[in-house]
C-alpha cells in the first residue's frame, strides 16, 4: 500500500499500471494491486468488444484502463482496402524480395487476401473508427483512457470526463507534456527513449524531472527503463506519481506473445532494442533482426510514412511469423529487455518490483541519515 | 557527510565526481566535498603540468583526479604533423564551404599553419604521448587515474597502482565494465546514453544497475543525466556508489568555456544535445549547431574516423569561434543541457544537489513507509 496522487485517484494500492495487449496481464495487473491498461489501438471493434468483456469476468470490479489512438489527421486514403493500392510497388518489391531470399514460404493466396484487408483495416485508423473504439470502450466500467499518440480532440477528452472517467496520454517531450495539460490531459505519462515502441528522444532521467515540473501539480508516470524495483525507486525519487512499464509483461506467462518471440527476448541484450522506422514508419524501439537490419543496408528505401510501413510491412512478418522465422520477425520492447531472462508472471514481477523497491528505499535512506 | 565505497576510497565527503577541462572547476569540486577529475586528454604535456601546479597550489591538500586517453592502436601517421596531409581533400572542401558560405573569415595564414600544427599534435594522440601525460600526472598528489577510452594497458594499470593510486575507467555497456573489471580497474564510471561526449547506446535508467550487478562488489560511478538532487537520489537509488556529472560545470562562472557558448547552452533544450560523428569520428553528444547540421545534409560526406574527423574540423570550428560564429560552433554537452538555465558557481551546485538530494530521499521515505 502507497499512496500518491494516483493510488487516491483510481483507488490502487500500489502506483503500478501495466500497460499490455494482453488481456490476462491486464486482469494480473490490477489483481495485484496495480493497473492493467489494455493496448487497444490495433484492436477491430469486435476485439475490442470480446476483450473487454473478458477483463470484466476476471477482473473482480478492480479498475483499469484502455490505451488508443486518436490520430489528428490521416495520410492515405480512407476509402481504400488494398494494401497493394496504397503503398509503392519499389517497396513492395524491396521487403519481398528479403523475405523470399530468406527462402520463407508465401502465404496462401487466400490468406495474404485475408491477411491484408484486416491489416489494413486495423492500421489505417481514422478519427471515426477510433471513436468508435472509444464508444466500445464506454460501454465497460473503464477507468482511464489513455491516448497513445498525440493529444486527443478536445470532444474526446470532455466525452471522458462526463463519464467520470480520467484522459491520460503519453508524451516524449516537455513541449508536448504542456500541450496534453493545457488540453486537459488528467495523468501525464512521460516516457524516455529507452522505452519500446513509438519513442522521443529526450532519456527517461533527464525526461521525468523535466515534465514532472513542467505541469505540476498534474500527476507525472515514469515509463521507459523501468523493469525491477530499484528503478521504481529511482522514478519516485525523481517525483513522479507512479510508473508505467510495458516491455516486463512480455516475458509473463499471461503474455500472449509468440513463445519463440519470447525466448529470443530472454536472449537480448539491451543493445539490441533498436530504435527503427521499419516498423510502423514512425522511430519506434524493437528487437533488432534480419527484417530489421535489412532495412538499414544501403541501397534500402526509406521506410514510408505511418500509418503506409505497418500496411507495408504486415504481410511479410507474418510469413516470416507463420514460418517459425523469427529471426526475420520483430517486435516492439524497451531496453530493459536486457534484464529479462526467463519467463515469470505478472504476480511475480510485481512481488519483485516491491520486494527490491524497498531495499533501494532503505539503503538511500541509511545513506541519508548520515548526509544530514 | 555521505558514507559510500567511494568516499571511503578517496577520503572524501560527498560521493560527487566532478569531471571538468577546467583548473577552477576542479579546485572547487574537490573543495566542496566531492572529487574533482581534470580532464587532460587533449592537453599538451606543457599544459598539464601548469594545470596540475595551478591545482596543486590552490586545491589545500584535498583529492583531485586526472582523466587521460590510453588508446590501443592508433590509425594515422604519427610521424606526419600537417593535418592537410592526413584527411581526405574532399572532406577539407566540404567543410571549407560551409564555413566559406557562412561568411565566416579565414584564420590569418600564420595562425592557421600553427593552430593545426598544435591541433593534430594533440589530436593525434599515440600511446606514447598518454604515457608521457601520464609520467606528469604522477608527479603530482593524483588520486584518481581515469581512463576515457577503452581499457587501459595492463603496465599502465600497474604502474598506476604502485604509486597507490585507483584507476578509473568511463564505459557505456556491460560487456566493457567487465573487460574494465577484469583488466583491474577499481572504480567504474557507468555513462548512460544521454551523457555528454562519446557515448554507448544505452540509458542511465537500464544501464547503471546492469553495470552493478555485473561487476559487484567493484563500486560504480553513475554518469549520465545527473544535474540535480533528484536525480543524483536516483543514482544511488539504482546501487551506485557515488555519481560523475560533467554538463552541469560547463554553466558555472569557474568554466573556461567561451561565454557566448554558454549563453547558447543556457537557451537550449535536451533535444539539442545531439549524437553526432561531426566532432571526432565517434558517436559524441554535442550541442547541434549549423555545423553539425551540415553533416546530416543529403551529399555531405561521412565524417573521418577517430581522431582525423577531429583533426579535420579544428580549424574551422576555430574560424567558428573566432568570428563569434557560435551558431557554427559546437560543444560536448549532454542532455541535461536542458536544465542550465543561466550561470551559477561549483559551490551552488553542490548546494543545490545536496538539498534535493535530500528532500527526495525524505519523499521516498515516506512514501515506502505506508508500503511497508
Amino acid at each position: 500500500m502507497m499512496r500518491t496522487p494516483v493510488t487516491e485517484m483510481f483507488g490502487i494500492e500500489l502506483p503500478v499500471f501495466a500497460f499490455s495487449h494482453c488481456r490476462d496481464v491486464v486482469v494480473e495487473a490490477s489483481r495485484a494491486g496495480g493497473m492493467g491498461v489494455l493496448g487497444a489501438a490495433w484492436m477491430t471493434p469486435d476485439e475490442l468488444e470480446v476483450a473487454l468483456k473478458w477483463i470484466d469476468e476476471k477482473i473482480g470490479g478492480r479498475p483499469y484502463g484502455v490505451d488508443l489512438v486518436f490520430p489528428g489527421t490521416f495520410a492515405a486514403d480512407a476509402d481504400e482496402d488494398d494494401p497493394q493500392r496504397l503503398v509503392p510497388q519499389g517497396h513492395r518489391d524491396f521487403i519481398g524480395k528479403v523475405i523470399d531470399r530468406a527462402q520463407i514460404p508465401p502465404l496462401p493466396a487466400e490468406d495474404a487476401a485475408q491477411f491484408n484487408r484486416e491489416n489494413a483495416a486495423k492500421m489505417r485508423m481514422t478519427p471515426l473508427e477510433s471513436e468508435r473504439a472509444l464508444e466500445i470502450a464506454l460501454r465497460h466500467p473503464v477507468k482511464f483512457v489513455v491516448g497513445a499518440m498525440g493529444v486527443p480532440p478536445k470532444h474526446v477528452i470532455d466525452r471522458v470526463h462526463a463519464r467520470g472517467i480520467k484522459v491520460g496520454g503519453l508524451i516524449g517531450a516537455v513541449k508536448h507534456a504542456v500541450r496534453q495539460r493545457d488540453a486537459g490531459v488528467d495523468v501525464l505519462i512521460a516516457q524516455g527513449s529507452e522505452a519500446g515502441g513509438h519513442v522521443g528522444r529526450i532519456s527517461s532521467m533527464v525526461l521525468w524531472p523535466q515534465v514532472v515540473d513542467a505541469v505540476a501539480p498534474l500527476p507525472v508516470l515514469a515509463a521507459g527503463g523501468i523493469g525491477r524495483g530499484r528503478q521504481f525507486a529511482a522514478a519516485m525519487a525523481l517525483g513522479v506519481a507512479g510508473v508505467w512499464c510495458g516491455s516486463i509483461w512480455l516475458g509473463t506467462r499471461e503474455s500472449e506473445l509468440n513463445p519463440e518471440m519470447k525466448q529470443r527476448m530472454f536472449g537480448a541484450a539491451s543493445e539490441d532494442a533498436v530504435v527503427s522506422e521499419a516498423l510502423t514508419g514512425k522511430p519506434c524501439r524493437i528487437l533488432k533482426s534480419a527484417y530489421t537490419e535489412a532495412w538499414d543496408q544501403p541501397g534500402a528505401p526509406k521506410p514510408l510514412t505511418f500509418p503506409l510501413q505497418s500496411i507495408l510491412v504486415g504481410e511479410p512478418l507474418r510469413r516470416a511469423e507463420r514460418a517459425h522465422r523469427l529471426d526475420y520477425w520483430t517486435y516492439a520492447v524497451g531496453q530493459i529487455v536486457g534484464d529479462m531472462k526467463s519467463e515469470t508472471s505478472v504476480r511475480q514481477i510485481f512481488a519483485d518490483l516491491l520486494t527490491e523497491y524497498v531495499a533501494a528505499v532503505d539503503h538511500v535512506t541509511e545513506l541519508t541519515a548520515e548526509a544530514e
